[in-house]
């Protein structure tokens, strides 16, 4: 199969469980169960909770194992986009065309509905039907979001907006953006209950693809890397993080294909 | 024991374990974890981890094995008092005589913190030894803390500021604050491996107590239940409360002595 349907066909998996996972909107109080499934529902490209099917596919795992996982994993992405939308963090009034959660629904639900979707992405994942693998996962989801992850990247971006040096920019983007996709594909191993040693090899994987992830945003946006580098410096040092990337996946053999093609797609993508 | 002396001994052991799980305030990036620690040690009375092991002691459990829990409870109260006093929520500059934490630390890094404190608790709950009790656990967390809980009573609060009903009093109180501290009590009582019917009985005991400390609040401020029964009427609904909450405890016998004691020094206390 095609990357491009992969995804697709994944994509439309994921809406269909997140729509059959997250309270409904008819549901009291309902402006906070409306502004919870607006911003999930946004259009966001479903790539950490794809890298969750697809590393428990390469896992030899059954996606069913995995979809509330990968739905957690949305839930916590979407939160933490709402966040950092708000005000006082980067103020922003639109994304992907749509209006930022706070501006349709007001501040006050904003700051709720992403602590909503943090809340209900634990409870998803405490839901599993085997506690072991549940703790495991909650235990690295957490320490990929936590203050040493996600929110660290965010506190120092906050910090130091006018800095572009190349330490601290490594710093934020392997924190606020690789941290959580790491933790996708990790998660999506021990979902299965794949060996320590697939669980490792898919956490690196999932790191290269989230530094890959970031610097290929910067040359869209001519930020970051992209300005530290040079366009084709970056382009060159995302073509490098995305072989070490496939690397990892040699142990998973033909069952990692998707892996290796989005790790390819990466590379090519326009938006 | 007196019940005030009870009290200064147990919020003691809970300052000390807060103080050794909570992130050094030295750890990268300092100013969440600097904030983390400002509003963990800002003079709270840590009724609700104090109830947490008051309920695991009923049990016959020993405190040791529900100090962390106590500590999550105590840290998501935490949380949802600095994401309250935010300018888009109650908009409080002071809280106990301090500093609220946006006030102190600016408002980005008040959000992140609540974000950091409820992120933290759940890692915490996901590192007890037993899975399936730490499983339980956060079940029962989440759904005290989510939509159908105390974020949304905060939700009905914003929306019906004007509004003073007794209906809708009664379910802004039960979910905001009450949720909170019945699932302190249950899962001081699960964090034991107790049976369900202790641990329904003691939930049951907290949903009262959690009442009974709202309406109490509203004597206190005249608001709320004290507006709508008058202080005399709120003062008796407030006994009620507390005489249906000890005959919940004959199953524990003496063991629950300390809960017995704190339901009727609710009624007492004058700030």
């Amino acid at each position: 199969m095609k990357i491009t349907e992969y995804l697709k066909n994944k994509g439309k998996v994921i809406d269909a469980a997140l729509d059959s996972y997250l309270p409904r909107d008819t549901d009291y109080p309902k402006a906070i169960h409306r502004a919870m499934r607006y911003s999930a529902f946004s259009g966001g490209k479903r790539i950490r909770p794809i890298l969750v099917l697809a590393s428990c596919e390469a896992c030899g795992g059954k996606i069913k194992e995995a979809l509330p996982v990968a739905c957690a994993i949305e839930m916590l992405h979407t939160y933490s986009l709402i966040h950092d939308d708000l005000p006082a963090m980067d103020d922003d009034d639109y994304r992907r065309g749509k209006l930022t959660c706070h501006k349709k629904f007001g501040e006050a639900i904003g700051i709720l509905a992403g602590d909503a979707l943090l809340t209900f992405a634990m409870e998803l994942l405490s839901r599993g039907k085997n506690p072991g693998i549940n703790n495991n996962i909650i235990r690295t989801v957490t320490e990929a979001i936590g203050t040493y992850g996600m929110i660290g990247g965010q506190v120092v971006d906050i910090e130091e907006r006018a800095e572009t040096d190349l330490p601290t920019l490594t710093y934020i983007n392997a924190h606020k953006t690789g941290a959580l996709i790491a933790a996708s594909c990790k998660v999506g191993a021990i979902a299965t209950g794949a060996s320590d040693k697939k669980v490792r090899a898919l956490e690196r994987y999932g790191a290269y693809i989230g530094f890959t992830f970031q610097v290929i945003d910067d040359i869209l946006d001519k930020e970051g890397f992209a300005l530290a580098l040079g366009v084709g410096g970056a382009r060159r040092e995302a073509a490098r993080l995305v072989e070490r990337a496939k690397q990892e996946l040699r142990v998973f053999g033909r069952k990692a294909k998707a892996l290796r093609d989005l790790a390819d797609f990466l590379l090519t993508r326009k938006k």
